[in-house]
């Protein structure tokens, strides 16, 4: 079958591009994550406000790196690994996305913690925050180095920042029992590990993504409807 | 360019079975959310044990959908409208599946929930589910027909979702101050509320993939960044 008029070249140099973009992009995702974050811990109320509205540039991208993946499935129609790597960053890309959107919440969140006396010193959720921002640039550089036992290492730290956030949950609520005046603060807190949890959860599905790509099989529901080698 | 060995009739009909899937997987996911719910809201035990553990059929679904929308692109390089068609497919499969993940939170929040007395009746929770379900549904039905006018629709009706949520959350924190022993359970029904936005979250996903798929513009983060003709 021919190629376009595209010299498989260009082809090579459009999928690098492709590729710096989206780790671009989720390098700007973790930033506005970190910014709500210590929005929160610095009560920072102009830090927060940024987090909670600077992320243009992030919806820019996500345009940018859809408008790339779908000019190279029209003009070179990928077979094989590079169809399954395309179609994999489109829904990489819509990952990424929604992390800057919950990142946003995080900040929204922030922003009504603070209108409260603290509740308590927040050592648990940077912690989490860390953590969630640590699988995420795992499962891009797993993507990026077509790294499965990378990609592998992501879907087992998800038990880690689960636990991590049960230990928040428990805290928060020992304090709201003991003093009804922690309880609107420390619902947003609660509220701040539920959106970490969820970029973790993103994460985890960009590692999935990775694992599909580039070894061809799919983990998802593995050990639920289907047994996967290893 | 010559197509490969399959007729375009082959195409049509393999396009047509794939949005079939795609429905029969909405409908799947729309019945795991519903049954989630109910189990809620009759306090019935094993209908919440159910849909905590019955999710098998949609993520065999969902293994099934990924699989059909690979073999269109790589057996037929569609272009234009198809390829965003099957692209797209890839990623509203994505959003289903999660729904399912969502039905499974809210069960689990439930089955703590119903070991504690009652908080309140639950109203808006049922009005909430039923409201996120129909944009899933309308947002699905809007693939199927691309009525782009439908997409629309479930576009504008997540505020209405976002008004309700917040409404939960006004009276369950009235609760909570009133009365410390209904913190525990009225935690878990506000941790239900957030799931059953999510949930709208992902119909408005999917609306959105609609218009980028069927009128070619893409009406994510219009009115944020760039302006877009309507």
């Amino acid at each position: 079958m021919e190629q376009t008029n595209h010299t498989p070249t260009h082809f090579v140099e459009e999928l690098a591009e492709l590729k710096q973009a989206l780790l671009a992009m989720g390098g700007k995702a973790e930033e506005r994550v970190s910014l709500a974050i210590q929005g929160l811990v610095q009560r920072d109320a102009e830090m927060i406000l940024d987090a909670k509205t600077g992320d243009e540039a992030l919806n820019r991208a996500q345009l940018e790196i859809d408008d790339r993946a779908f000019k190279l499935l029209a003009l070179h129609q990928p077979m094989a690994v590079d169809l399954r790597f395309i179609v994999g960053s489109v829904k990489i890309n819509a990952d990424l996305e929604r992390v800057g959107d919950l990142a946003v919440n995080i900040a929204e969140a922030a922003e009504r913690y603070i209108r409260h006396p603290s509740v308590k010193s927040l050592i648990d959720l940077p912690r989490m925050a860390e953590l969630a921002q640590r699988m995420l640039r795992d499962a891009l550089d797993s993507f990026v180095r077509q790294d499965l036992a990378l990609a592998q290492l992501v879907l087992g730290r998800d038990d880690e920042l689960d636990a991590l956030k049960n230990q928040v949950f428990r805290e928060l609520l020992g304090h709201m029992l003991a003093d009804p005046r922690t309880i609107e603060p420390g619902l947003d807190l609660i509220l701040v590990s539920r959106h970490l949890e969820r970029i973790g959860d993103h994460a985890t599905n960009i590692a999935e993504d990775v694992i599909f790509i580039f070894a061809a099989r799919d983990v998802r529901h593995q050990g639920q409807d289907q047994s996967v080698p290893t």
